[in-house]
């Protein structure tokens, strides 16, 4: 029995091994087109810095050491260029020699991954891009003879190339055509990228249209032009699904191939995985996209399990995904606020702003936290932490209490391990589990400060609960102060009709409006506070 | 309306905050025997160590500035000397003036803590303990005058109490009566501590009876004298349920406050929470004391709510915990192999030794992590992690995964998020789910290491599958080395009857056992390999 297996790197190999492993009398093959294979695609950007010198340490295995360990019949260099699912073979091209050949199999997977997307922009295809070893390679010698880069798309991949960039010396130009960077982040969390970004001498330009790439640079639709001695593109991924389509493979969304719950597409005994098939997205089950490693890793397995008889299905999924961006973490789960509001999914919001670890142990840094939650059934919609540190921690964290079914309310109770180096008392994922139960039963109301404005022109006055100096440091326009801990005796200084309340980050927001709820005034609680209103309004 | 509430931190404080934001009409007193309110007693051990130097950012609050925001009438220096459950009435003293009051109560709780365990040794009365504020002073007053100090308990508190000594230059000797410290941890990870504090020039004394305390040192129940300036017992804790114990309160496991999943004690109208009373094990419901301040603060909040009118029950406790030791984390959750085996249930081990982040990127460090899982149902009764970095995230991730239900091979389905300075693409985590699967499915069959020489003595032989050079740096007498690529070659050579193959960690045993499987030969792969063995025979 022969499994032939395209695409030889994370989806691929995971299914090559695991299948040897549950058969070592089967015959696997696995093709893949580059000069490499078990390459490590997400240290890329970073030998491309400097960051990770040992080129070699990228390059997990090689041909020789999958034949000697797991009896693969592996070869690189080696490009399968149509697929013939009635006769149930591959026509293969050596890319090196050109010489063609034909494989049977009894089996076939196909991993053959994303592809960097190419607008038609005039030039485009000079601009260099980072998917292979092959590119890293190009990469680096362009850039140990560039000054200046340009790269376009700030997306994880064009973001961490940006940074390594600069770590090698070069003024590096960001260009985003949205109005911010880091998509999978709702506007007020990608800010505090964009600062970070900003700092570390990045030149970020949102909102600008590239309108043609030339070998000196960039020009954008707006007449501008960006001198640049390398360009790179990263405006995203597409499912490289041309060799499915050609076989007549049923696609799906964005051309990605459509498979079912266990990675079957629609040709007898051809599986796909990883970033060239559609995933189903874990809250509506609708197709997505989500080109990452762990679940390029976890499909190969899975499809190797099915092959030798048994498999769970594969899992739905949230879009877990961390970036590093000049040492500041930017972590994700489920749906932001964008894709709620652009469904018209009803949804709860809370920010937070919590340290990473008790305050009064040193170190501690500051984190930046958005819950998404169902307002009708208290789930867990989604989540993003943006900080120097632990937000890994507590979006994974979140994700598995999401695979658990754990409500928002229900992060309250979780009991997650303390020590002052490592966390707090009430960690930031406990106390999102308090603001969550206080507005499902109605102690707290909260406003966005996206609302503010209109709540603001409408009448309602706005108090700010923060302390006199912190008012004079820089303060909401129009905000009234009186710090929290005099609310109860200035009682008859407020003005009359809605109120608003506000203080640095919610948490004294909180008390002053249970106060004024006492004393007969109903309030809302600028959500996030100052620190939210101020990275969204910025 | 009033609330009398002894015991001013954690759990007590917590439940006056929440109690004011529920009721703004409600009279809160506060009763604490103390100097101090609302202290960070974990921070107590890092202000004796100079790690956190300011002495006040210890203090999280005053009896100020909890009057101002909260409308607290907090008393110190004022200890709770009886109640009289029928009449309502708590008999007080002020601890400087010698004077006593009486004080009426529509509602009562407590939160008096724990205090330090002294066990009838001649001397012990001599000997710091370090719970309070006042403790910390005194124990800082005479590090600054101590050459050397003997630490009797190597628990949590006195290992960071032993760390922070030596941080102060004092030669320190550890003390423990049991023959590994970290009583939570199963030995071969308590092991991994013990090397950590002994290269960090902590004298550790494992097996150890104290017999006599003096001022000069430690006399052992051996005849062996250990000389030291200071002597801190820190013996573990018991619950300070003098006060209800004299009330009539029914008390529980080791004279712990019963409660019921409202906090409410025997008595009407009298509530306990914290350190002081007996929780419910998440596991199997029985009575646990778990003195953490997660659940202190979790439960005071959960007592304000009843009180005022509505509240959801006590979580039941895992246990989940965290310890730095010299930077070495070590967490855990759950019940361990120890706990299981007193209590004669049913468990699977699965040793693993996973880097923290992937290892092609600078800086990765080693984890060992235990995950313990029933047999019969696949869930998760437990987990250990030891490291630099990032086992508090595992052990939070794999916390909330059983609040969740998640199984033991429904971890392999975790979506984390990864990006190589954070993670790998397949995590520790649904790397312990996918041997979970693995021996849930029969697919790898595994011996521990304590039953290695069992299996040897009854005629099994041992194979030894890393390299040469690997074997050759040390390995397990008796055993035969054929690397794992070499096996499929030498079949010829491996002796009859039962085979147990192990490598370093346990990856390349779990290929080895699957070779030989299919050459028709069963094996055992021992878990954890050479690492789990070499630390745990050590
Ligand atoms: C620069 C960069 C950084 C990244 N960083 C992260 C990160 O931090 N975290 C994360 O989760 N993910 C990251 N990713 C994404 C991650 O690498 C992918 O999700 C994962 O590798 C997808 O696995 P796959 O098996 O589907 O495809 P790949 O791993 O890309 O493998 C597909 C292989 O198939 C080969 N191939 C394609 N067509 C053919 C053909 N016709 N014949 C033969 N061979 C063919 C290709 O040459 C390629 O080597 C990053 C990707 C890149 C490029
Ligand atoms: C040195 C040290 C380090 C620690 N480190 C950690 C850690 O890293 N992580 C963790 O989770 N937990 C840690 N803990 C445990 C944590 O501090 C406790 O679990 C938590 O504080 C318990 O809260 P509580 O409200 O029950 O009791 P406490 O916070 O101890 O408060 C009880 C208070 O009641 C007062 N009191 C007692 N009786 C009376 C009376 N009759 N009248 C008036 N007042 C009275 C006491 O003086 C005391 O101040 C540590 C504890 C110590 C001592
Ligand atoms: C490395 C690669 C070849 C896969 O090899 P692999 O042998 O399947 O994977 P690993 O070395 O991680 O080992 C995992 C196996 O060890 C087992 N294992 C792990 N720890 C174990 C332990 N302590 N005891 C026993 N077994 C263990 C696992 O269960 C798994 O076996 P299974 O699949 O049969 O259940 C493939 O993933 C690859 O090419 N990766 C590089 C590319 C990539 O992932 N890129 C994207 C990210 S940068
Ligand atoms: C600090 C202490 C006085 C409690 O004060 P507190 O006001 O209840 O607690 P916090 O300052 O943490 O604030 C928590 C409140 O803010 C709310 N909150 C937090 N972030 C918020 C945000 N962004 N928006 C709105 N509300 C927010 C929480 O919901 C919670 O209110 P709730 O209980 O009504 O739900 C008490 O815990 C204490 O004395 N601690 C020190 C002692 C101790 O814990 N020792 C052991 C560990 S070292």
């Amino acid at each position: 029995m022969r499994t032939v297996i395209v695409g030889g790197v994370a989806g691929g190999m995971s299914a090559a091994t695991r299948l040897r492993r549950l058969d070592e009398a089967a015959e696997i093959v696995v093709l893949e087109r580059t000069s490499y294979v078990s390459f490590a695609n997400c240290g890329l950007p970073y030998h491309v810095g400097g960051v990770i010198e040992d080129r070699a340490s990228l390059l997990l295995q090689t041909p020789e050491s999958l034949a000697a360990r797991f009896r693969l019949d592996v070869r690189v260099s080696t490009e399968a260029v149509s697929i013939d699912p009635d006769r149930h073979t591959v026509a293969v091209r050596n890319v090196v020699t050109g010489e063609t050949s034909e494989i049977t199999y009894d089996r076939l997977i196909l991993a053959p991954g994303a592809a960097p997307v190419r607008p038609p922009i005039p030039g485009i295809d000079t601009a260099y891009a980072l998917r292979n070893v092959e590119d890293m390679d190009a990469l680096a010698a362009k850039v140990a003879t560039s000054g200046s880069a340009a790269v376009i798309g700030g997306g994880f991949i064009g973001l961490e190339i940006a940074e390594n960039l600069r770590h090698r010396g070069l003024h590096v130009t960001v260009l985003e055509a949205a109005p911010q960077a880091m998509a999978p982040l709702d506007p007020e969390l990608a800010e505090l990228v964009h600062r970070r970004l900003r700092d570390n001498g990045i030149d970020l330009r949102l909102g600008v249209a590239v309108a043609e790439v030339s070998p000196t640079g960039v020009r954008l639709a707006d007449g501008g032009e960006i001198h640049a001695d390398l360009v790179l593109a990263a405006i995203g991924v597409r499912p490289d699904s041309g060799l499915a389509e050609t076989a007549g493979l049923t696609l799906g969304r964005g051309g990605a191939i459509l498979v079912d719950d266990f990675g079957r597409t629609s040709a007898p005994d051809v599986y796909a995985v990883g970033d060239a098939v559609a995933k189903r997205d874990a809250l509506d089950g609708s197709e997505v996209l989500v080109p990452l490693a762990n679940t390029a890793n976890l499909q190969g397995r899975r499809v190797a399990d099915h092959i030798a008889g048994a498999a769970l299905p594969f899992r739905r999924i949230s879009g877990t995904a961390i970036v590093g961006v000049f040492g500041l973490q930017a972590a994700v789960t489920g749906w932001n606020e964008k894709r709620l509001v652009a469904a018209g999914r009803p949804h709860r919001i809370i920010h937070t702003h919590p340290t990473n670890h008790a305050g009064y142990y040193p170190g501690a840094s500051g984190l930046a936290i958005k819950l998404l939650v169902d307002p009708e059934t208290d789930a867990i919609l989604g989540a993003q932490a943006v900080g120097e540190e632990g937000a890994d921690k507590r979006i994974d964290v979140i994700a598995t209490a999401m695979a658990g079914g754990i409500t928002a309310s229900g992060l309250a109770d979780l009991e997650l391990a303390y020590a002052p180096q490592f966390g707090s008392a009430k960690d930031p994922v406990t106390m999102l589990g308090f603001v969550a139960q206080n507005l499902r039963e109605g102690l707290m109301e909260s406003i966005q400060w996206h609302e503010l404005e209109g709540a603001l022109a409408a009448g309602a006055s706005l108090i700010d609960v923060r302390s006199a100096g912190e008012f004079a440091d820089g303060a909401i326009p129009g905000a009234i102060n009186i710090p929290v801990d005099e609310l109860r005796d200035r009682l008859s200084e407020l003005p009359d009709g809605d109120l608003i309340v506000h203080c640095a980050v919610g948490v004294r927001g909180h008390t002053a409006s249970r106060i004024l709820h006492a004393a007969g005034r109903r309030s809302l609680n600028l959500d996030g506070g100052y620190r939210t209103w101020e990275a969204a309004t910025a």
